[in-house]
């Protein structure tokens, strides 16, 4: 077996193993429901494989950790559907539209207390600095998300602010991922930062690569709707990017195509379309893929500094599988 | 100075260099709402308080957990608070109410986080059992919301499911808090379970006399407008034990009264003169100080198997400040 398919092999069983058949039902049965609808286990599956530059095996000191990453990935799930009143998450109803509001906000606050349980099984030599990554970054989450939603109702976003947000919202935990996969494998400080680097860098090509994908990506291969940023009038990399670039008509045309409302299926149809007129006409979609390579770059430029051979090839085909979907 | 003296003037100090000034302003600005409104400050004193009996003077170890046990429970009240539909606390909007749910969600939950963050603050050498601790209480505590909310949609409840949703919702946070002082200080074992026992029971007695004063309290002294259980049905062991005690036709007055809709100040004060025409007919007021009273010596004879002398004097004066309004 390769070093992979033991992560592979070892997440699958990890999220196999967990229930949450505590009592209340009314309270831990949106847990298990979560953790259910599945996703990619990306964050658990990076902590795995950054610990396994370092060391072989797995044990409950790592694995309970790793899954405390998706744990609490899976909680900002939750309240960000709330926040943001999406009725769907990977093709079934949200927590929130299944049960209720209240339900949601409450089973989320005990899904973030455990995912701290889980890190708090990590080894008792590391403790310290793993709970200081960890709360640390699970403020910035909050706090890319205090962003996004604020940016949701200003008329313009700088480039700057909008990869400040997403790396707040989406680059940290991927960031933390691999840095703590690392640290609790003992490895040298210096390598515990490069790794987190390489997460970071890597965290905005994929949610660049999400922004792109969501506009031009297909939508068997995706697995949602294209073109939900573009209906919700939601700002995304292609948005900020296309209104950094146009000239002040196409800019107004691109305001006007974004701020149409679209009641129904046809409408979302033509909306969709004329968004990306104006996209590909500026070459937004070239300009995201290469922004999406050069951050991919960046990460791997991150990794090099860390490990050489065959674990930097580890981390090479981990970034090529995560963002190569665009391809 | 008395030891007393020496933890007023700690907490004080404290609370007045918390002042969440992080960015965004938005996010943050609701938890240094939440902490200036102030509060009694239980758990933290608690907390410095049995600390108090095994060592002298405090450093930051002690008092930042001191002070996360606070935030965290100030992150339940945000969330509670848009759960319960309540409008105010403290006799001021709450953050739901002055703001928006969305942003009592979303600063809520990075409050918890910051709960964690100072937890994680305690001594390397009993990090793993502080965060064990800290993290079952808190899941806990949310338990019992859960079972609070459930309990308002049931016909009936009994005492000891009503106990037990204290127990959880109340009860397990001081209890921790007793805990974690003697913890950090360095404490046995055995007297941390004992100070956790005595902090459980007189969180039992505290919640009893709570429910009692929102009845039979002086509105001066309790803080707060007398009778908001009963204006708003609310289940509290006031109504679980006069259920629990009444014949059938005092069971069926009672539901009537408590049933009652208040539409006016007028209707307020007289569903309140009902309601507790039959709690002091059924001699429940009474009750209820046994009851508080019970569990006071209970958390005192816990108390006792830790320390005696002029350090169970400071528990035996603490528990009296706490539950002693009532006389």
């Amino acid at each position: 077996m390769t070093k992979e398919q033991k992560i592979d092999a070892a997440v699958k069983a990890l999220f196999g193993g967990i229930s949450f058949t505590q009592e209340p039902e009314g309270l831990y049965d949106p847990l298990r429901y979560m953790i259910e609808i599945g996703g990619k286990r990306l964050r658990p599956r990076l902590c795995l494989t950054t610990y396994s530059l370092y060391k072989d095996g797995f044990t409950p000191e790592i694995l309970e950790p790793a899954a405390g990453l998706e744990v609490f990935h899976s909680f900002t799930l939750i309240h960000d559907d709330i926040m943001d009143r999406s009725p769907l998450r990977r093709g079934v109803d949200t927590v929130w539209k299944k049960w209720n509001p209240d339900t949601a906000i409450l089973s989320g606050d005990v899904m973030c207390i455990d995912s701290y349980s889980r890190i708090a099984r990590g080894p008792r030599e590391v403790m310290a600095p793993l709970m200081e990554l960890f709360s640390r970054t699970a403020a910035q989450v909050c706090e890319g998300q205090q962003y996004d939603m604020e940016f949701e109702s200003r008329e313009t976003v700088s480039m700057d602010e909008y990869i400040r947000m997403i790396g707040l919202k989406t680059g940290v935990l991927i960031a933390c991922a691999a840095k703590m996969g690392a640290l609790i494998a003992g490895a040298p400080g210096e390598d515990c930062d490069n790794l987190y680097d390489y997460g970071f860098n890597l965290g905005l090509a994929f949610q660049i690569a999400d922004d792109y994908l969501d506009a031009f990506g297909d939508e068997k291969v995706f697995g949602k709707p294209i073109g939900g940023d573009i209906v919700n009038s939601k700002k995304s990399w292609l948005t900020v990017h296309a209104f950094g670039k146009a000239d002040p008509a196409t800019k107004a045309r691109l305001a006007e195509a974004m701020a149409a409302p679209a009641p129904t299926r046809e409408d979302e149809a033509a909306k969709i379309a004329s968004v990306k007129a104006v996209y590909e006409a500026l070459g937004v979609d070239t300009d995201a893929k290469a922004a999406i390579m050069d951050y991919t770059s960046k990460a791997l430029g991150c990794a090099v500094k860390a490990v050489d051979g065959i674990r930097f090839e580890m981390l090479r085909r981990f970034a090529q599988k995560l963002v190569g979907r665009t391809k």
